[in-house]
């Protein structure tokens, strides 16, 4: 089996689930307890959100354990936008290709009465600087822009992003579920108030992941109950799960630069190979991207059918983003950077692990052409585009 | 070591635990993929749906699964407040010792025009039927009486409580955190429409828990996102969380009434022990409570100091909830059953789960014994007590 999907979820490496094990079985104690068992379970919590803050340039105050990316995107955006809409601010800035978790949220509070705006993301999939200095406002209270895309891989240039927000004294949140543990991701450096990651998306674990909120944002819970994370967050802390977070985050970051340069090259063969099929065209920036990143777009195909074919062959791919597998709409990402409804329905993403090979780069480019030229070949769509009947877009 | 706390939470069994390590690193696909790796992780999470439901009498798809006990609180009483207001039902009951989860929300709604009626729980920590049928109002709501209560143990009539709330048509939730995997829960049988509970309580991992919605009654989401959970808890499911509380709950209502048969006499047994202790009272019902445990009061002390002496023998305990234990009000339960502050202060909880022993029942009785007396022999409170200069409440 070669797994290219790591943009859906990641294996747990050996180092996260070894970290785990000893705090189920063993220092299984309730962090809020006063004994010796409960105690040295908070202290792996508070090691734990040492290490994680460490790594991206926070202070262990501000970090904040959460259930996983999603609830952290859920709870910064409200956090923000009540922050803001106690001061009279209810306008707040984003782009059309952030992932679910943030666009919903936005759309329930445009219904509450905040008003959004969505910059485009140009046919590379990537914020201008400049539209976002001209779309700021004085009621603006939030700009909302993810590090990295899940589905094209794009690299926003979150810094220039975040130097224009705390220079005009708008918070800046950034989703970076698909950049950390994959790109160099400093909070302070990049200016960035607030930041969303998920474990899992690294080798760490399903179900646990993190906020990051500058000291002097005040969040509100989400989850009201017990007085954990400084009352921020209720309900008894995962800690195997958080420690085995911060295992899998600093291993990932562990010779990061290494990783980038060899992912970085077989993902462009990767490319150079998957270019060769005809009327075929790379989905994103080709140089702004994740290391391990590849969406294509293939004309006459359908995504779901590459994939369970490719899955025949044992290669695991998406069409887009695996939260939105079960829609039959075609990918909201493809839609902004322009890609028209048929061409965004025979797309495919490869995302390739830090294991990864040549050999399985080559098998991957073998196993694609030859499945879109078997799809194409009993298309009526592919059919009528080279009887000329429907013109060509790729 | 004798871990008497598993009311705060309990170490994960062996069962759960090899349940949960094929999710980790072998079988590790995103729930949402198409290809064989990701419908097999989907596949473990239905059949983990399906066996938690068919072990509370509930059908799968009213069991959603969530981080913990205190998330699926905050969903069940959101959704159902939200539900009433749309119909102008702004009236909710509830009772002064439920959890912070869910006494925390209830204030929050309290801030957004609910209004919520507080039961008296009498001496004995139990709410009575009668007293809730007569509080019932045709603007009421919702009902939220937890089954059985974290600090005293106390078992609620919910059987009785759910039926007058289905006959009034009134939305019928519990906390039952504490009873699942402990006593028989059925929602069916029990007239219970929404219910929530957490994996750790019950030898499960913790970050992870379930709420059940009776089919027919809309559940808003908590986290917005992708459209796992059937749109209603977005983020990448807790794969191997989920299949492990599916293996803990099933294993723990395996032989449960020898269980609980034991698990019952070795409670009376602790009672019996420390009764002998003078001054000192056992809170909550002698007979409707938890089979594992034991809440006391002793006059004359304060509950931390004991905890620590306790620990220093081996022994863990706790003097309230895991959850309140960074703060230093006493208890909300105990003020509730009547308690005085001065007599609060001074509790001491022990719950004991399936591996207790009787010989651990009596080094615990003999360690308590010890310790209060040691910690009276200093204490200017007792002094006064003995010397009559303040009265014996005990």
């Amino acid at each position: 089996m070669i797994y290219a999907d790591n943009a859906a979820t990641t294996r747990m490496s050996k180092t996260a689930v070894e970290a785990m094990l000893p705090y189920l079985e063993d220092c299984y104690g309730n962090p809020s307890s006063l004994y010796a068992l409960g105690q040295k379970a908070k202290e792996a919590l508070e090691r734990a959100r040492q290490t994680v803050a460490s790594l991206i340039g926070a202070e262990p105050r501000e970090i904040l354990f959460t259930s996983g990316g999603s609830e952290a995107d859920n709870q910064a955006i409200r956090s923000a936008a009540y922050l803001g809409a106690a001061k009279g601010k209810r306008h707040i800035i984003s782009d059309p290709i952030e992932h679910h978790a943030v666009l919903h949220t936005l759309r329930k509070l445009e219904k509450e009465g905040f008003e959004v705006t969505w910059l485009p993301v140009h046919e590379n999939g990537i914020v201008r600087p400049e539209e976002l200095e001209a779309a700021i406002r004085d009621d603006t209270c939030l700009v909302t822009v993810m590090t990295a895309n899940n589905e094209i891989g794009t690299i926003q240039p979150i810094r220039a992003l975040g130097r224009i927000c705390r220079d005009r004294g708008v918070l800046f949140h950034t989703d970076a579920v698909q950049a950390v543990g994959h790109i160099p991701v400093n909070v302070k450096e990049d200016n960035v108030d607030l930041l969303s990651a998920s474990a899992h998306k690294f080798h760490g674990p399903k179900g646990v992941g993190f906020l990051y909120a500058r000291r002097g944002v005040r969040l509100q819970s989400l989850i009201e109950g017990g007085a954990q994370e400084r009352g921020l967050r209720a309900g008894t802390e995962n800690v195997g799960g958080v420690v085995a977070m911060a295992a899998a985050l600093e291993e990932s970051l562990c010779g990061m630069e290494q990783t980038t340069d060899r992912l970085t090259a077989l993902r462009d063969r990767l490319i150079r190979g998957l270019r060769e099929i005809p009327h075929s065209a790379l989905n994103g920036d080709a140089a702004r991207r994740l290391p391990g990143n590849v969406n294509f777009c293939f004309e006459g195909i359908e995504g779901e059918s590459l994939l369970l074919l490719l899955d025949d062959k044992g290669i695991c791919a998406s069409s887009g983003s695996a939260c939105t597998s079960g829609s039959l709409d075609p990918s909201h990402v493809l839609l902004a950077i322009g890609r028209v409804h048929d061409v965004a329905h025979g797309s495919l993403r490869l995302t390739l692990g830090e294991d990864a090979t040549e050999a399985q780069v080559d098998e991957i480019i073998a196993a694609v052409k030859e499945v879109v030229a078997h799809l194409r070949s009993f298309s009526p769509v592919w059919r009528d585009l080279c009887e000329g009947k429907t013109p060509f877009i790729l």
